[in-house]
């Protein structure tokens, strides 16, 4: 593990406790400490990425800090992630770090707080964890191995396909959860005192650590713009209608009926998926673009389950 | 109690609870029927208003049924109402039940649910209750201690005040909530694959029953529209920024700070208000606006905190 924040240090925790072999390395000296103190093998960035030339390395640091990072991972390692945008980590892989093997991750896991202190190696279970594969192979294997190790299941897809989703329900939601807050911060003390429920969920992840979140939304620039591109319609649409005719039936069926989507979600039925048959790539994005994921592995079969 | 949703029967619940005699009416004959199977003395509308001349009537109804419920209030009613506008019901109230003596009032309370199953007895305990008096009297007392009895404190406020407070922390997080739902929707299966917990959180109300979320924020017209520019023109930032600089730093910062200001209120101080002396009614209204609050009353002098 490269990093031993919320995500870096929940996957020391839990792969720990998955009964595998850990070490980490993190440029916060805090969060070092922390872990070292709860009996975890902390070393320099150097020594943990060259340890064992088999070790399968996991990369946990903020998009800013990717490419001076790759510019250190030796030729031949076997390499993932866990950054919340793929299509630029990708990128900054191919062009910073060209002689590994690399499967893109991540875990759709959180918490409004961050470091070390806040993980668990609870934190992955039973949520979707993203793998954007560019081929079917052993390696993307041992990924998926390790995501359904830490209770996680495996969502596969393309990069693009992932940031476009991420923009929509994560990263959009904090841009409006700040806007949000800082509406209601601007009604005064009387806002803020009657404030409730709706609010407080709406505001939630503004709570989050501004430059992570910066960090996050930020980095992926295209998609998010699409993403608030889409907000700003649908608001600047349910402005029009309220001042012209007092109706906001358009936008508030709108959302019932996505909520509604997003709570009754198909039921799945179980498929397996040969691994080593050509057009395995193809068959596990397609298993994802319908919103399917694989929850186990035999061998070389994933078994998965698809709506 | 007029209505027996989940505000009215939550109030009803309460009250009984807090040793006081109750009896109800609603238009829903489910919401009657499960009333009556919990041991509720439930009647008609008329009968209900007309039962005792001295008894405190609370309207629990949706904006909409209020003006057809108010001509048949008694004249000399001692009335109160749970509606989340005030401005309107003020309105109507002088419109259409012109010799009743009225105190508007607002608790801030709810679920994602609603009917009469969805409340409960607790639902206002350490909840804000918004109260708007028109002066400062014996009923305004009355109001109070029902709010109190049943565990919420009281923030006394001006309608207009209110409804620009409301529609900032409750009713532009449900178009939001919208906004929000629908984007991510427009994702596809993979996106809703996806959401975790700050889409999840971030689209929670937006599982409300659309025709009270419109009759909330439709009632609460000018107010909203206010707040949605205020959103609309700080979505719009965030979005030229994005695409200009690609950074969110103000957009991020600003719900940050909006967000700590919510979950850091300052500390309070006990002050007393004379509700005799002349100045009541405005001491009352200036405890609210700084984001004070009244937590009991003893005879005519009310226990009041303020930060």
């Amino acid at each position: 593990m490269i990093g031993l924040g919320l995500i870096g240090g929940s996957v020391l925790r839990a792969a720990r406790a998955a009964g595998r072999t850990v070490w980490g390395a993190t440029a916060s000296r805090d969060d070092a400490d922390r872990a070292r103190a709860e009996g975890f093998d902390v070393t320099t960035v150097e020594e943990a990425l060259g340890r064992d030339p088999e070790a399968l390395v996991v990369l946990a640091v903020p998009m800013p800090a990717l490419p001076d990072l790759l510019r250190k991972v030796p030729a031949g390692t076997r390499l993932t992630d866990v950054t919340s945008v793929k299509g630029p980590v990708h990128d900054a892989v191919h062009r910073y770090a060209k002689q590994v093997r690399f499967v893109g991750g991540h875990p759709m896991a959180g918490t409004s707080r961050s470091g070390w202190e806040a993980g668990s190696e609870d934190l992955f279970r039973d949520a979707a964890w993203v793998v954007t594969p560019e081929e079917a192979d052993d390696h993307l294997n041992d990924v998926m191995r390790l995501a359904l190790d830490l209770g996680a299941h495996v969502v596969p897809t393309t990069p693009e396909e992932h940031d476009e989703a991420v923009a929509r329900i994560s990263h959009l939601p904090h841009v409006l959860a700040a806007v949000l807050a800082a509406v209601g911060a601007g009604g005064g003390p009387l806002a803020l005192a009657l404030a409730a429920g709706s609010f407080a969920d709406g505001t939630r992840v503004a709570g989050s650590r501004p430059e992570l979140v910066r960090a996050m939304c930020e980095g992926n620039r295209d998609a998010l713009l699409t993403a608030v591109d889409d907000a700003l319609g649908r608001l600047g649409a349910a402005r029009g209608s309220l001042a012209s005719t007092g109706g906001l039936a358009k936008t508030i069926e709108a959302g019932h009926e996505g909520r509604t989507m997003l709570v009754n979600q198909p039921p799945r039925a179980r498929v397996t998926i040969d691994l080593t048959k050509p057009g395995a790539l193809a068959a596990l994005r397609n298993l994802g673009a319908r919103g399917g994921r694989v929850v186990g592995l035999n061998g070389s079969t994933a078994d998965a389950e698809t709506s």
